[in-house]
């Protein structure tokens, strides 16, 4: 096979640039080791930021989103006792989308193939070649056939476990790695989330957030410890932390819970994001907490630039911006690192705290919702920072 | 002796108390373990918001300061090899003032003196009695006499080491407290700034800071370890430090070494700042590590505080602001803690930090230099938040 950019992985950041590859007369092909049905039903970020809604929209793929998904002016924060609500339409004129990333991924795998895109299920042995050359190539096993994709360009857009980061020449790749000593225990229920808009509880059991998917699926999360097994959490231990945790704000409805897990907190970042002609974009070049909700929008942000710097080069063999591609990506994900790592450390009890601490975050909390300057800045960070 | 209101310590708390209580009418007697030389000589903050500026001036304490202190309208942020200017008086319309804190003492004990105040210096063996009556008093010896001021109110004014916490009924007091692992070696010289305006400068060698007690008189600070011996600091290796840390971004003219000293770095709150008739105010209640520039201020407005709910009390007896004294002044005193903490923890290297960190440290600067709501924010606090 023969294409111009050969893309590792279908999950958002995969799907996102062939969509724009497509769209700016740039051929591509998607291979995915898991199966079509996985990646559509794979629960996992589920918040938009205004201009990656924005872009979904304009670029043709918004219209069941636009329909379906809820868009939020802001959200509330909760603490002793209160829930103090931030109008970020009002602050910064911008808002959120409530909107699953398997509900993304479902939009652009049907907009792909209507347009003819080639998205390769169920691979397995995938490897990358000669991406110091201008000959790249990726070889992969199907249905027990070995193939070989030939290309000018890869894009490894496979996750934090991928294959395209480890193919890096020894030595190139600086890790930045910052594990928090907590977890989140999540649930997905079938029952009507506690707020329409989301909800962010300091407590001092630990931190809770009560988002949704719908206005009749929460998701729902408390922290946990960092190893901590889910067969410590019978149903009953969970709805009752959860009551505590909204502090009497709200009424929390219980529900049938649906799905149950524990998700670690890391912050991870790998510099650069390319080497010749092989670029790293999303998860498999930086993982965020989910405290800020900024995962799936820094992969978003980086196939957007990745879209771009492809588009110059083949339409005018300007490589300026494929040059440049990694240090103007790291600039959004050093800021969404220092946003998720901020949310994370007001929010949350530390294991080697001192009363003092408590206090600061008490009083960093204070400082927000009563001050338009420090609400103004987290609502930017939150509804999206200005994209190039 | 007998007087309205018994105060301990004539630093910058305790002198502006006995100020603005004389303006409002109300007596009385400040005493003070150390000399008047001693105190008017003693080296400290030098950093004055704007409302304090403000209530220096309109309280008839300010002249000497408007003519001999330089007013900046901001300040200058140094990292990687550059400096930007954040503009206070743009973004939040205030300013600040540089004036030593021995200045505003040297002008208030003159004008207490002025008005016929009392100032008793070089007491020994203070003590306090009775507070939880409404006849508390004040023993002290002078000049090796036993001394007694039956008084209203005692204001323990007397910092940190002082007697007046320490004499809380035992189980009333909690202490919040936070030890950093890193001091300032802190110099002042016979030379110029490098800047009109004060530098905060990110190194990989630690923290920097460049300010001044005037034109032509330089306080210079570095990072070093917590209990650092300063003999290990001989001048050379001072200027040497200082001009790395500037980033070559402005001339250091070196100039001869008048003083010179290690201060560690701290954070503490008790609660709450009043039992019976016993008031805390300033340092006596709370320390911030310098970053902020938060210790005079806050002993300020504890004061400021202080002698309205001491004038409502006398003029109508109302114990409403004199109940909520310790509440109200502590709101304040978390925020400039919260601030003072996060100044201090964007700035140092500190010894068990990851790489991540230092980049996460970085982004934020980056940050705030490029956001207008951050650049506020931190203006906001810098200058002063507003005052009850």
């Amino acid at each position: 096979m023969r294409t111009q950019v050969g893309i590792i992985g279908a999950g958002p950041a995969g799907l996102m640039l062939s969509h724009l590859l497509h769209l700016a007369g740039i051929e591509s092909i998607i291979i995915e080791n898991r199966s079509r049905d996985y990646i559509e039903h794979r629960i996992r970020a589920g918040l938009i930021e205004q201009w990656a809604t924005d872009m979904l929209i304009e670029t043709g793929v918004g219209e069941r989103m636009q329909r379906e998904a809820m868009f939020h002016d802001g959200n509330h924060l909760c603490f002793n006792g209160e829930t103090h609500h931030l109008n970020f339409k009002d602050l910064v004129g911008k808002g959120i989308t409530i909107y699953g990333q398997q509900e993304v991924v479902k939009d652009l795998v049907a907009q792909r193939l209507k347009d003819g895109g080639q998205i390769i299920f169920e691979v397995e042995d995938t490897a990358v070649h000669d991406f110091g050359t201008d000959k790249p190539s990726i070889t992969f096993r199907k249905d027990g056939k070995d193939q070989r994709i030939d290309c000018d360009f890869i894009a490894g857009c496979d996750g934090f476990h991928g294959i395209c980061r480890p193919s890096f020449p020894e030595g190139t790749l600086t890790f930045y790695d910052r594990e928090y000593p907590f977890g989140w225990l999540g649930i997905l229920t079938d029952s009507p989330p506690p707020d329409h808009e989301l909800i962010y509880s300091y407590h001092d059991r630990g931190f809770a957030l009560y988002t949704m998917r719908s206005p009749t699926i929460s998701r729902l999360y408390v922290q946990v410890d960092h190893d901590e097994d889910v067969n410590n959490w019978p149903d009953d231990r969970i709805w009752e932390e959860l009551h505590i945790r909204l502090q009497g704000t709200r009424k929390l409805q219980e529900g049938k819970i649906l799905q149950k897990g524990v998700t670690p907190m890391r912050s991870f970042v790998c510099e650069p994001m390319q080497t010749g002609r092989l670029f790293l974009a999303g998860d498999a070049a930086h993982i965020v907490p989910p405290t800020g909700a900024k995962g799936m929008n820094l992969a978003l942000a980086d196939v957007r630039m990745l879209s771009r710097a492809l588009s110059a080069y083949y339409k005018s063999h300007k490589t300026d911006l494929l040059e440049g591609y990694s240090k103007t990506c790291l600039e959004r994900v050093w800021k969404g690192q220092r946003f998720s790592w901020w949310m994370t450390q007001i929010f949350h009890v530390f294991p080697n705290e001192v009363p003092f601490d408590r206090r600061r975050q008490l009083a960093e909390l204070d400082y927000i919702v009563n001050s338009r300057a420090a609400a103004t800045s987290l609502a930017e960070n939150y509804a999206g920072l200005p994209i190039v």
